[in-house]
C-alpha cells in the first residue's frame, strides 16, 4: 500500500488520489495520510490542508490562486447552508455566517471538529455537542479574531444551546440517539448527515435534508477540475 | 378641507391625494381619512387597507392583480429586511420570515403595530414592546395560522425578548430613552426609525440604518406608477 502510494505520487499520469479509509483502521492510517503528495491529496487530509483549516487559512499560496482543500462532507453541509441562504451574501466573504447559532450534534475529527471550526471561522457561533458536553466556537466579540477559538461550556446539553440554534446539524450513528426534536426552535434549519435516519427529527423538522456520505466524496474534486484523471486504492 | 377632499375625489385629473396629517389632530383627522376614494389613498390610510394588512389579505381583487397599499414607514422597513436577505428568498412568499425572531420597540398605529402585523403575517416570531408590556404576535406554530395573532407576554421587558432577536426596530421619539445595547446578540440586524438618533444603538449594533420619515413616503406610490399625477392638501 505504501509504495503504492508513493508510487502514484510520482507517477505524472496520475493527478489525484483517494484512500477509502480505514485501511488498517490504526495510526498506519494516519502515517497513510500523511505520505500522500498534497498536491493529488482530494481529500484534504494532508497535515497542511487540516493545519489551514483549523487555522482559517483559506489559499495556499499569496497570490490566492490555489485554495486549500477542505473535507468533503464538511464542506457539502457548508454548501448546503449556502444553497438556503443562512450563508448571508450581502456580508463580506468570510463573515456571511455572523448572526447565526448553530449547533452540531457530533465532533468526530472527520466531520463534527473541523464543521465546527470551518462554521465558526465564517462568523457563526457554533455549539459543538457530544456525550462529553458542550465546546462553544467562535471568532470572539464582534468576530473580530482572524480564526475562531473554543470555550468549554462547563455543565452545558443540548437543552441550553438548541432553543436558540437556527441550524441544528446531527450526525449520530446508531439507533440508541434520538435527537429531542422539542428542543428545536421555529424554522430551524435541519441537517443530518448521518447515514441512518434520524427518526422523529425528520418528521418534525422545517427543512431536513438526508445527506448521503457517498454522494458526499464527489465534492472534493476541486483540483481534479484542471486534472481530469486520479487513482482509486483500496 | 372637506369639500377639497370630496372634489379631488370626483377630478378625473387627479390620480392621487397626500394629506399631511395632523390636520386637526383630534377625531377629524380620522374621518377625513375615511372620506378619501381608496383608489386615491395613496398612504393606505383607508379602513379597507387597513384591515387587509391586518388580516394578512395582500390584494384587492380575486384576480390577484391590484395590491393593497400598506403604510410607507412599515413598508420601507420590510424592503430593508429585504436587501438585508433577512426575508429569504428561498422560502415561499408570504412565509420568508420563518425562523427570525424580531423585536419592535414602538407599538404606535402608524408605525409599530401594523408593522409587528405586517412581520408576522410573513413568518417572522414579533415581539412588539411599548411601555406597557410585550405582546407576542406570531402566526402559530409551525406558522399554520393565516395571519398573526397576539398574545399578551404578562411580566416581560426588553430583556426578555431582545437577546434572542435577530432583528431588532426601534421607534422611540424623545432623548431620555436609550436602547439597552448590552442585551444585543451578536449578528443582530438593528433599525432605528426614529427621526432622532439613537445615541448609544448607532455606535455599537452591526448594521444600523437610519431613515428618514420624509423619506420613507416616497415608498407607497405604487398605485401612482401608472397615474403620474397626484395632488397635495395641507
Amino acid at each position: 500500500m505504501e509504495g503504492h502510494l508513493l508510487a502514484a505520487n510520482q507517477d505524472n499520469s496520475i493527478d489525484g488520489i483517494i484512500v477509502y479509509y480505514p485501511v488498517f483502521n490504526n495510526g498506519q492510517d494516519q502515517y497513510l495520510q500523511q505520505i500522500m503528495d498534497v498536491s493529488k491529496d482530494v481529500e484534504g487530509l494532508s497535515h497542511r490542508y487540516i493545519f489551514n483549516m483549523y487555522q482559517n487559512i483559506r489559499f495556499l499560496d499569496n497570490q490566492k490562486l490555489q485554495k486549500s482543500i477542505l473535507p468533503c462532507t464538511p464542506l457539502a453541509i457548508i454548501k448546503i447552508l449556502e444553497y438556503l441562504r443562512v450563508y448571508n451574501a450581502i456580508l463580506p466573504y468570510g463573515n456571511r455566517l455572523f448572526g447565526h447559532s448553530i449547533t452540531i450534534v457530533n465532533r468526530s475529527e472527520v466531520v463534527g471538529r473541523p464543521l465546527a471550526a470551518l462554521l465558526a471561522n465564517d462568523g457563526a457561533c457554533v455549539y459543538s455537542v457530544d456525550v462529553t458536553g458542550v465546546q462553544q466556537f467562535t471568532r470572539g466579540e464582534g468576530i473580530k479574531k482572524s480564526r475562531h477559538e473554543v470555550v468549554e461550556k462547563e455543565g452545558w446539553s443540548l437543552k441550553d444551546c438548541v432553543p436558540f440554534s437556527d441550524v441544528v446539524i446531527s450526525g449520530v450513528p446508531g439507533e440508541s440517539f434520538k435527537f429531542p426534536t422539542d428542543l428545536l426552535r421555529e424554522g430551524a434549519v435541519c441537517i443530518n448527515f448521518s447515514t441512518e435516519k434520524v427518526g422523529s427529527l425528520s418528521s418534525t423538522a422545517f427543512q431536513i435534508i438526508a445527506l448521503n456520505c457517498g454522494l458526499l466524496r464527489r465534492t472534493s474534486v476541486q483540483m481534479l477540475r484542471k486534472r481530469p484523471r486520479y487513482m482509486c486504492l483500496q
